[in-house]
């Protein structure tokens, strides 16, 4: 059987820990191909770069593993793997991470990882992106590596359906104590903001932006619920903002 | 009566014709403060600043009108706006544009000017995006006033119900051609990509993105449907990016 071909990307960084620990699980399931940005791309959301340049050069980070660096977001990063590095072959798998924090609930939407996944989506790929509940630079990736294992070789084995997308959180808990894997919805929540003010040597103010997250669902069906208990979460997601029971109660606006 | 408080932001910069437009079209339906990016910031999506701390400086761009600049993404504006500028003062509504150019179908994705409008909307303020389906810099924008102040004024009288956000798009059509308003879904598209290769004086490769959007739906209650007969193109939005007809089906991933 022809090896599947499995790109993998994230928005940490080519040099990000968790983006090991998803290369070492994905490549017992295919041919892995890496493509990441060269600097930490955290929030950029669903960014991409039109005025400049890009660039990519072949890294040696991964023992026997074809790696790029690239210059931009990492949905340029999906762009230009798809287009330039592999162009013509068809790619069996999308893998984003794994994210060094959460990106369950609103976070889909801020995140540089869940937009890569996505971005690969829109081209029809079958897109994972994992998320590990911890900011760390040294989090400990290796507790849930057998359920993303499981996960993957249940997406390379049956697809996906209708879905091309999933967004994959894990708690920060150690092996024993996950308790499994539910499949869920996306948590209402919002960013509670606090900038910080502070002033400059020139007199100038500026502010650093910080927040607080905000569960506002009690919801038990949600990703947030999920984690909560000790368990991973699926969200299995889209692209369309459309909100279709709002259309006919709007359709006041009409001219 | 008390004035309405009604912020009004863009991605395409403080400088952007669209949005002198929006300026002038939204200080008929209220007290209009202004606050958008001191650069062009196309194409960054849902992106926030969080490894760089962020300026705002007053600026007299617009007469009379309070108006910033802000060194941050459109998302940013929208944060900064309302937690430092308009600290505990509500916001009535939020306008982000006028784009200079489409963001219908699966542009609202990648678009800094819905991004701006979506973060509005995830603090519960009615928000709406405007898109004028024309890139150019002298762009008219002058053609659709009547109907953008008529949708304006309508949501400021009767809030969107469920809804908070509206991805609004123009037609690139004299005022006597556009035929009026429709409330629509967002049709199914995507980009093909093309980069364009070139060499550097180190002869360095690097890459333009580039592409071209195609309309993958037929569908006839779709936003480029409506673009298409020469309508304004109305889609109620939201946040909630789940696949919700996926989650029974891919149950057999729990564990």
């Amino acid at each position: 059987m022809k090896k599947k071909l499995i790109l993998v990307t994230n928005d940490d960084g080519i040099f990000a820990p968790g983006l090991k620990a998803l290369v070492n699980i994905a490549k017992k399931h295919g041919e892995v191909i890496v493509i990441a940005p060269n600097s930490p791309q955290s929030g950029m959301g669903h960014a991409i770069t039109i005025n400049k340049p890009l660039r990519i050069h072949k890294v040696d980070v991964f023992k026997g593993i074809e790696a790029y660096e690239c210059s931009g977001t990492p949905v340029d990063c999906v762009k230009l793997a798809k287009n330039v590095v592999l162009k013509n072959r068809k790619i069996d798998l999308c893998l984003s991470g794994i994210n060094h924090g959460s990106n369950a609930s609103i976070n889909i939407i801020y995140s540089g990882t869940m937009s890569a996944a996505m971005e690969a989506s829109l081209e029809g790929i079958p897109s994972i992106g994992f998320s590990l509940l911890d900011y760390s630079f040294d989090a400990d990736f290796s507790q849930a590596a057998s359920h993303l294992s499981t996960i993957i070789k249940q997406v390379l084995k049956t697809g996906l359906y209708n879905c091309k997308l999933l967004n994959v959180n894990i708690p920060k808990l150690s092996k024993a104590k996950i308790k499994g894997i539910k499949v869920c919805r996306q948590a209402e929540g919002n960013w509670v903001e606090e900038f910080k003010e502070a002033v400059d040597p020139r007199n100038e103010k500026y502010y650093w932006l910080t927040g607080k997250f905000a569960n506002i669902d009690q919801g038990k069906d949600t990703d947030l619920h999920a984690l909560e208990k000790g368990y991973i979460s699926i969200v299995p997601s889209g692209h369309d903002l459309t909100l279709h029971n709002s259309i006919e109660p709007l359709r006041f606006l009409e001219r």
